[in-house]
């Protein structure tokens, strides 16, 4: 056992690849004593050779053909860093059916196919990680299967986009709008060339799916997620915020009610007592709530080379940890609830409003008549003259059930005394406390 | 394995025992689920056996006799809750010798003995989990072990005691003094009878030793920890703090330098941009630096009943999981570095310092040529009359070695000038950032 070297095959060799070929050569010294063996990169799986051969001590580990990699009974674990459903899908499933273990990043997979792809590693004896598609570095998969495994889980919120987390404090702290918010974030490489991944809430949407269904033991796929992203916002609506004590985030909520699982994405305003308020730049931050546990908070950097990088390596640990120790690690598929996903008209929440009306005597009135009308109780409401002819008119409600407050914000288009579409951003709170 | 019941043993039944006795029935209906086995408590040890009755729906699980549980093969987890070094170590050593897995949360036995339970547990080919023994339901020894274990971590910082952080917070908010809020924290029952060991640093002390042995795989135990509490603080050095844009926590600190590992427990001035500033109430945080993941933060309620029974009964459904597929989950004593531990007078820090001096020309000049003497540099300095012959001087040092700061503290001892002994407060800072 002493001798014993593990083998480990990297597929792709990007800026998450490049961070976990580095934390192999940082940890090399330490591994025998922290693993009882020694992991080492047999293989890199590339596209172009030359380019990859600047990266690395020693460029016969490289090859740009996958077969060399899975026939090669040697390697025990593939580490998936290339993103995308194919053909990394294709190779996992091989790997997995071989009985090879597996570590990925790839959060676009996971929250289509986890499910399946854990079951395929159950099936096998072997078992598929991915602590690095959450969240980057912050521990947060490992906790929830682990340490918080004896909760039942009944909310997950947090801000699991680093790239619309730093957009938006821009726009908070320094007054930009989104577009030029966007460019900062661009030319800093926070912001990827097509954005829209991030700023349409679709990356978060994936990790919301991910850990509704690790959190809840129920099938939540990145399809059932309902997903808004952060181009509408204003400067004013920050603003207008801010006057109210809110700070506005994307946030990725999973809620388990009587009525089944909330999983969604969207622009919230946080109250400014929240932790999550402070949470700034390109920071992540998760909050859980388990029943026995109340709220826990996780906090760190949601991406990047070196913290995915940390997440992907944890789990190599732990894989070669359970190999040199003889035994085996296996998967086991947990999603033996089998709870509904509501879609976002079903949703609870209370809802911020902010409407142009005509400056005229019963315009609030009007207003709140309509809101009544559709069982939307306002809990907060505030009347500003914007132009001698136009007011604007904010309402913070109680709350409510989205298809009710659809229906009041169906009726104000067809009325007169609304000069613009109305502004509405979701307002979080706790179905308990409110 | 579809019938397969793992049995455990429970030893105490107080608050914490009587929270993981809630958190098996709660999770009773998911285990078999979650776990591919059931877990049962099939006896508990209670020093009385009628008080205990009262507790339990089943009281025939109860027994005040040790040998019945360690005696009986059946039995392959032992939940220790009992607290204190003996008989608790003395059980806990039984177990571990006769293969049985151990679940504790007694963190006094841990930092003393921790080293060698874990290497007892490996020579006998089992495991002894103690996620409950630091900061309650946080988890934070589980992603030490695990999802941070690619890094090299070079700092710990928190607040991991909950009674002090509760009267610092009222001290700071309320503007009590030290007695008033202590009172207002045992009538809470936040603080114990005698409140010693949380107070005076001890019980954070001891978090400190298993934290800074675990990220730095060297041996730190409670003897190496520095301890200082919050006796001392008043009222007064709580405003001049926050005057100065800082707020005041009792801190756990644990940091690898290149002159060895620093582990101590005193009052320390946190920034007010720190997320650790915003931690209030009896809530714990815990600031984690390792070189591939950079900061992350762990939250939460680090004591209390459910809490601490979320963590332990975390431990223990891994435990099961390990039994219920056939394989052992076996300890690994990774203390393989030597570090030396620095005592406090070789630690670098910056300080606070609050003086009254006499109220005439030449005070300050005196002052800081007795710093610059012993080679203490000034950051920011204050000087605010107090009464008609007195001022006060508050300074802010640059990172100087503790035993400098204390050679200019026993100069001024002997002088005229000074009027009062100076109240001295080190300020947080991570060492390359100053």
């Amino acid at each position: 056992m002493d001798n014993n070297v593990i083998k480990a095959a990297l597929l792709g060799l990007g800026t998450v690849g490049t961070g976990v070929y580095k934390v192999f050569q940082l940890q090399a010294p330490d591994m025998k004593n922290k693993l009882n063996a020694d992991v080492r990169i047999k293989k890199i799986l590339v596209r172009n050779l030359e380019k990859a051969a600047k990266k690395v001590a020693d460029p016969s580990v490289l090859t740009n053909n996958w077969q060399e990699i899975i026939d090669d009974p040697d390697i025990s674990i593939i580490i998936e860093v290339m993103g995308g459903l194919k053909p990394a899908g294709d190779y996992i499933r091989q790997a997995l059916e071989k009985g090879k273990y597996v570590v990925t990043a790839n959060k676009d997979l996971i929250a289509e196919e986890g499910d399946e792809l854990i079951a395929l590693a159950e099936e096998n004896k072997t078992d598929i990680l991915f602590e690095a598609a959450v969240a980057g570095g912050i521990p947060v998969i490992g906790p929830l299967k682990h340490s918080l495994a004896a909760n039942y889980i009944n909310e997950i919120v947090g801000i699991v986009n680093g790239t619309t987390n730093f957009i938006l404090t821009k726009m908070t702290q320094e007054h930009m709008d989104f577009t030029q918010a966007l460019k900062i974030a661009t030319d800093l490489g926070y912001a990827e060339a097509d954005p829209t991944a991030d700023i349409e809430g679709l990356d978060a949407g994936r990790k919301v799916a991910i850990l509704a269904s690790l959190a809840f033991n129920s099938k939540v796929t990145f399809a059932d997620v309902y997903t808004e992203g952060i181009t509408q916002l204003t400067p004013k609506d920050i603003e207008s915020a801010d006057e109210f004590g809110y700070v506005i985030k994307l946030i990725g909520l999973a809620r388990w009610t009587a009525e089944g699982v909330e999983a969604r994405v969207h622009p919230m305003l946080i109250p400014k007592s929240h932790p999550l308020s402070t949470v700034s730049d390109s920071y992540n931050a998760l909050f859980i709530h388990g029943d026995a546990v109340g709220d826990v908070m996780f906090y760190g950097r949601g991406a990047g080379e070196m913290p995915t990088a940390s997440a992907i390596m944890g789990d190599v640990f732990d894989i070669a940890r359970a190999i040199a120790c003889g035994g085996r690690k296996t998967a086991r598929r947990a999603t033996f609830r089998k709870l509904p996903v509501k879609g976002i008209q079903d949703s609870v929440n209370r809802y911020f409003l902010r409407l142009s009306v005509e400056n005229k005597p019963g315009a609030m009135a009007t207003i709140a008549s309509v809101l009544g009308n559709n069982s939307v109780s306002i809990q907060q409401v505030v009347q500003k003259e914007a132009h001698s002819d136009q007011a604007e008119i904010v309402v913070v409600t109680d709350l409510v059930r989205e298809s009710h407050l659809n229906d009041a914000l169906m009726t104000f288009r067809g009325m007169s005394v609304i000069k613009s579409a109305p502004a509405m951003i979701r307002v979080y709170g706790k179905l308990s406390e409110n």
